[in-house]
């Protein structure tokens, strides 16, 4: 526990798991070229992240933006220590990510029984089922599993969504020797709250699973939610360059959280990310040029903390 | 203490003094009518808002959109238990507001020596002793005086601001009868970090005196400093309806954190705020309208959080 984020926070490394090249790129109705995929990967890596969510292994006709996935994984330059994966939501998923040798596969199903039917169109039971098959084909090919739980702090259909729901889901990926859960607020539902009571579930129902938390923020409390997971000790969070993203087919929902301005609030916080601000605003730069339109990030647009103006140069009053 | 805002926060009074119509309206070139700033203060007001800073006693050369404090005030409806307050930068300002019947004064001074020299044109020093004087007057007209203090956590031309120089100008304000010191985030350089060191210089140098926090949202991170803020007992936040504002006159700044926002978040925490959400989302949607752009609250575009979606008229996929 470390409520002022102060000296006990000093280096203690957070990892930000970058996930804007699935999660941002697969809204986008307009192509991107498969070149330009990989550049703006590549620069997430210099940046400093060393892990990034690349691309789906979902069906082309439902996903067509991430056609390339193959060749996006291929051609990327993986820097030592680097970890890179893939969204599957069942085995055909499971074989073509493995073949494409990513380190880890983010699997996907729901906390809602309504949400993950029009997801996957399946009951949880099945998309359970069909997970503990995926994770035997990636156990075979060495390929590290990540449980996704989606609608973790809510359902735009149902409401509420228990914890206890959150935590017996954890507790089936933990048999299944997933490495780590990770709780989607698929529709920016995610609060305080909601968040304490999720990682306290999980706690109980697989005591020792790592957790991970991603985070949109689609009513402005994304980053307030980091700060409770922060101070109830969870050093793993999905954001997305330029606050890019969202699940674009659940109704309402805007961006995932803000990679470069996670990593400014990490950093000034007295966490360790490894991620160079300048170089990572770059990227969310570049990547503004490339989708054509402005993205919600915050610090792009403002600059880091110190940046200095010239007081003869400036008009003020008082206010 | 109360890291995760649960069952601790349950029913807490958060304090919310809304600025838009001060810090948000100062920025706007077009003369907003007078009629119009009244209605947007009365539907303030009846949405649960119990502290408003309605305007500015500055010249109405420097900031011609506030010329209309004094019948603004007087023809506002306030409920019972309402307070209302206006920025006072001098002794000419602390006579209007007296005479035009506000509950409380915000004088305003910088802790950075260039911005105050920017912002009112004269030393620090000069500032307090000029504070003094302006408390004297408040005191004898049975006013009020919160005392702020603008780049509490950083300057844009000076960089950082040490914490002790926040604590020394708060002592001053102690020594004057201030109610209350209210930090300023003028350009968006507040941190959980230096929020943390601010606090605990304030309560070394001036124990027992109030802390008031108002942030902006320049960096992504005004509700992250919020969470901070809570967790370290304060009780007393700024903010701005929609979003709006943030001090025009500093490089960089753009807007306060969004009243409806914070609402948002603290109900979602377990506080109470007294504020009805789905009001003063209308209120935030009513000044988007007479401002005639989009603001950047999030809340007033994504709806409360148990918004329920019909699931057979979604699209949906995986992802």
């Amino acid at each position: 526990m470390n409520d002022d984020h102060g000296p006990a926070a000093r280096g203690r490394h957070i990892t930000i798991c970058e996930v804007g090249p699935r999660d941002g790129f697969q809204s986008e109705e307009r192509f991107i070229p498969t070149d330009e995929k990989i550049a703006i990967v590549d620069a997430m890596f210099a940046a400093g992240l060393r892990q990034i969510q690349v691309t789906s292994f979902v069906s082309p006709r439902a996903v067509p933006q991430l056609a390339d996935a193959e060749e996006v994984l291929a051609r990327i330059s993986r820097p030592e220590g680097a970890s890179v994966s893939g969204l599957v939501a069942n085995r055909k998923g499971a074989e073509r990510a493995v073949g494409a040798g990513v380190d880890f596969v983010h699997g996907v199903l729901s906390a809602s029984e309504t949400h993950n039917r029009k997801n996957v169109n399946r009951p949880i039971d099945a998309s359970l089922s069909e997970m503990e098959e995926v994770a035997a084909i990636l156990a075979q090919g060495g390929v590290a599993l990540e449980g996704g739980i989606a609608t973790a702090f809510g359902c735009p259909f149902e409401g509420e969504v228990p914890a206890e729901q959150v935590g017996r889901i954890a507790r089936r990926y933990q048999e299944m020797g997933a490495m780590r859960v990770s709780l989607g607020d698929t529709t920016g539902m995610a609060t305080p709250v909601t968040v304490a009571a999720a990682i306290s579930a999980i706690r109980d129902a697989a005591p020792g699973l790592e957790i991970g938390l991603h985070f949109h923020n689609t009513r402005g409390v994304g980053l307030a939610c980091v700060m409770t997971g922060l101070s109830l000790g969870v050093t793993h969070y999905d954001a997305s360059i330029g606050g890019l993203g969202g699940c674009p087919f659940a109704a309402g929902a805007t961006g995932n959280i803000c990679t470069e301005d996670l990593v400014y609030l990490l950093e000034e916080s007295g966490y360790a990310t490894g991620v160079d601000l300048q170089a990572i605003i770059a990227v969310a730069e570049r990547t503004q040029e490339t989708l054509g339109r402005p993205l919600p990030g915050q610090v792009m647009k403002a600059g880091p903390r110190l940046r200095r103006y010239d007081p003869d140069a400036t008009r003020t009053a008082a206010g």
